[in-house]
């Protein structure tokens, strides 16, 4: 018999079918069993008798039953099959759960973020950790459509990277062969060689950064949705396009992703018309007027201050993001253009969005010569970066683009606490899937 | 003025536009010269005078000119926008390029593989590179959509992994702050976790395998399409799957590339309506008939036999598909599904296409003691793979699965003799953009 979804139930009243699923739950009512049965299109209510009574949540089952309208006060209008149920006829285990190490048949999953992870095999499939997942997928999906929209073609962006493209001690090494390599901290200097080919470019890759801190807003392995374009006419253009494809994942999500976001209780960011623009001096005085703070020397936003101007968007602007501009350029990284109005600055910007950096981006040095002395400048050895440089040796216009980081929109989106909850397998200092420090000791078992 | 694209010109005739470009070829015909001008839309012919002359091949520019119908004897039918030319009336260069290391005007870019890849930032840019991106995009964007189609969600699957999941000693090692981490060798145990969430699941991710050895069919970092499902009735079902994400790639690159594919003077695969099936011992009797080389105890097909099989499936089936099927246990890794008829061989099959191994998959054991057995039986601690176990411990049903080289589908269909030219930044033994020697030449120069 062909396998019915859970979903298709409503449109099967009075017909038998076959379901497959896990037991979400279970409740005894006395003679009378149900079971949520769960599937990839959602939840059916299963109802019997004793036969029932055997089965455990997380149990794998093929069900044979027959399709029925629930009595009127058995209504659920909160699930899309709340009108109907399934009388079970037959049923088949395919696969026993062991006894769970904690109720995953609870409306909110309360289990402290260590043990969300150490059983992160079972915890993902609680509905309101798949409903993060759903929403990243839109958040990608949805980056990738829009730049489609408007000329964009997608590559694949390489990981394992020759030398340090950005700087910084922040970088995991990679043992290849007889020789040091490295994870690319980025797909930037990847995406601008690629803009001879096509012009626009985009890529959904990993970035890694070796930050040897734990925050809530890292991530060591993080989803990079990085976009470059060249022919720009002015790097307006950049910020313009950041926020074309903002906006279109904001709309995707509130139209999309209405259950999920309604289980976290949350809304999708306000944006206004258009998304405020601040230089990152003005930032700096804004903050200072209004919380006494005098941050004004520093050459980068903190995380406070970048929480303050976004209320301050907020409250003046009606807006919960806020665009970020020209910021210094001891805190950028070499390509970035200086601004021809004050070579301290940079043609840069940060977006904003509830408290934290969603997207950065800027214009690029375009030019050969201005690119060989900045990478000198910065400490670096040109012939180190010659693939890189015969990008811009020969004919490379103006030019700039954007990175976001997926996790971050998804964690604002929802409301998460810590970005760690929007990636299925989180990896920080302590963490790659168990413990690191289990690592340890399974070396040592394995020494024995 | 608004930016004109190539392509748009054709609906322009008579009017003055402004376009961005590369400069692809110059020819001088007396006083009167021409450019051939790239934009990511295509080509576009400029006519002018010694205002030209100037104009250097991948200089970037910027024109104003007049769209005008070509005289009938110059009509260029092989291009698109082959009917119009842009008669110059300002020109400004926005990036001069310096004199080019060897012809990139030619119709066919005749480099030796190293040249090729020495100079990537520059021959990426010539059209025939550029063709094998954008078939490649395609397979890439058809095996997403497909999926869709039938109710897999994408996921993103991490890249640092603790321990090696396939075992073997060809794994790339990570200095994860204080401790050993690998590149995942296939996402192979994550998307078995993600089975509990969304029953049918996919990603497109990079895997790595530091094979010591130099061949054409290889990368050390390739791009895996890799896809997964619960719930199924046969072992053949996952087949059925493969089989129909093949012909949906097939059938999007025949209407979509019809151009790349005439610049490599290729055809896609031929497929019969269903793709013949083949057990491993079977094949290994057809080859020793054909050939009187008996492989027949070898526990694997070595290349010649893949290519000799693929050979007679196209002279008996009329088809450049053949799947292998029940490879032995000894050449599948510990979660391979065993056959019940008998256990020495597997639920498993690869798809080769044109000689290679474009799939490989099967059926996997979702019972948990089983799985735990033949950790131990491959010689693994299952403590290694407690994460990964749980998924199995809590309820699994029948499942598997398939992951595709996206590189080696882009070479076979284009029939490229080295899978290195199917992306645009390959990795080998020897290269990691630039030569391996070029980087310990480097470090000793950074030590003076």
């Amino acid at each position: 018999m062909e396998r019915t979804l859970a979903f298709e139930t409503i449109e099967k009243i009075g017909k038998k079918i076959r379901l497959c699923g896990w037991v979400d739950r279970r409740r005894d009512h006395g003679k009378l069993v149900f079971i949520d049965l769960r599937d990839r299109s959602g939840i059916i209510q299963i109802v019997g008798g004793g036969e029932l009574g055997k089965l455990q949540p997380q149990d794998a089952v093929e069900i044979i039953g027959k399709v029925q309208k629930r009595p009127k006060e058995m209504i659920n209008k909160d699930l899309v099959t709340g009108e109907v149920e399934v009388k079970i006829e037959e049923i088949k285990i395919l696969s026993k759960a062991d006894t769970l190490p904690f109720d995953m048949g609870k409306d909110w999953l309360e289990l402290e973020l260590p043990t969300l992870f150490d059983h992160r095999a079972l915890t993902i499939r609680h509905k309101t950790i798949k409903a993060i997942f759903e929403v990243g997928e839109v958040v990608v999906d949805v980056f990738r459509k829009s730049l489609n929209e408007i000329g964009f073609t997608e590559y694949e962006s390489p990981i394992i990277v020759p030398a340090t493209a950005e700087g910084g001690a922040e970088v995991f090494q990679v043992k290849y062969f007889d020789h040091k390599t490295y994870l690319g901290q980025s797909p930037q200097l990847y995406k601008q060689m690629m803009l001879g080919v096509f012009e626009r470019v985009f890529t959904v890759t990993h970035a890694f950064r070796a930050e040897p801190s734990v925050t809530t807003r890292h991530l060591t392995e993080y989803t990079s949705l990085d976009a470059e374009m060249a022919f720009i006419d002015s790097w307006e253009d950049l910020m313009e396009t950041a926020e074309y494809v903002v906006k279109e994942i904001l709309a995707a999500v509130k139209k999309q992703c209405q259950e999920q976001l309604k289980l976290y209780q949350a809304t999708v960011p306000l944006v206004s018309k258009k998304i405020p623009r601040l230089k990152f001096q003005e930032a700096q005085e804004i903050i200072f007027k209004r919380t006494k703070r005098d941050h004004r020397r520093e050459p980068d936003l903190g995380p406070n201050d970048e929480e303050e101007i976004c209320r301050w968007a907020k409250e003046e602007k009606g807006s919960e993001f806020v665009f970020i501009t020209h910021y210094p350029v001891k805190k950028r990284p070499f390509y970035a253009y200086p601004d021809p109005k004050n070579p301290d600055l940079t043609l840069s910007f940060d977006l904003l969005g509830r408290g934290l950096e969603w997207i950065t981006g800027g214009q690029r040095i375009h030019e050969y010569e201005k690119l060989v002395e900045n990478i000198k400048k910065w400490g670096n050895d040109p012939k180190d970066f010659a693939l890189y440089l015969e990008a811009f040796k020969y004919g490379m216009p103006p030019e700039g683009g954007f990175a976001i980081g997926a996790e971050r929109v998804t964690m604002k989106i929802l409301g998460l606490k810590n970005i760690r909850e929007a990636t299925p397998f989180p990896r920080d200092m302590e963490r790659v899937d168990i413990r690191l420090s289990t690592i340890q000791e399974a070396k040592k078992r394995n020494k024995k």
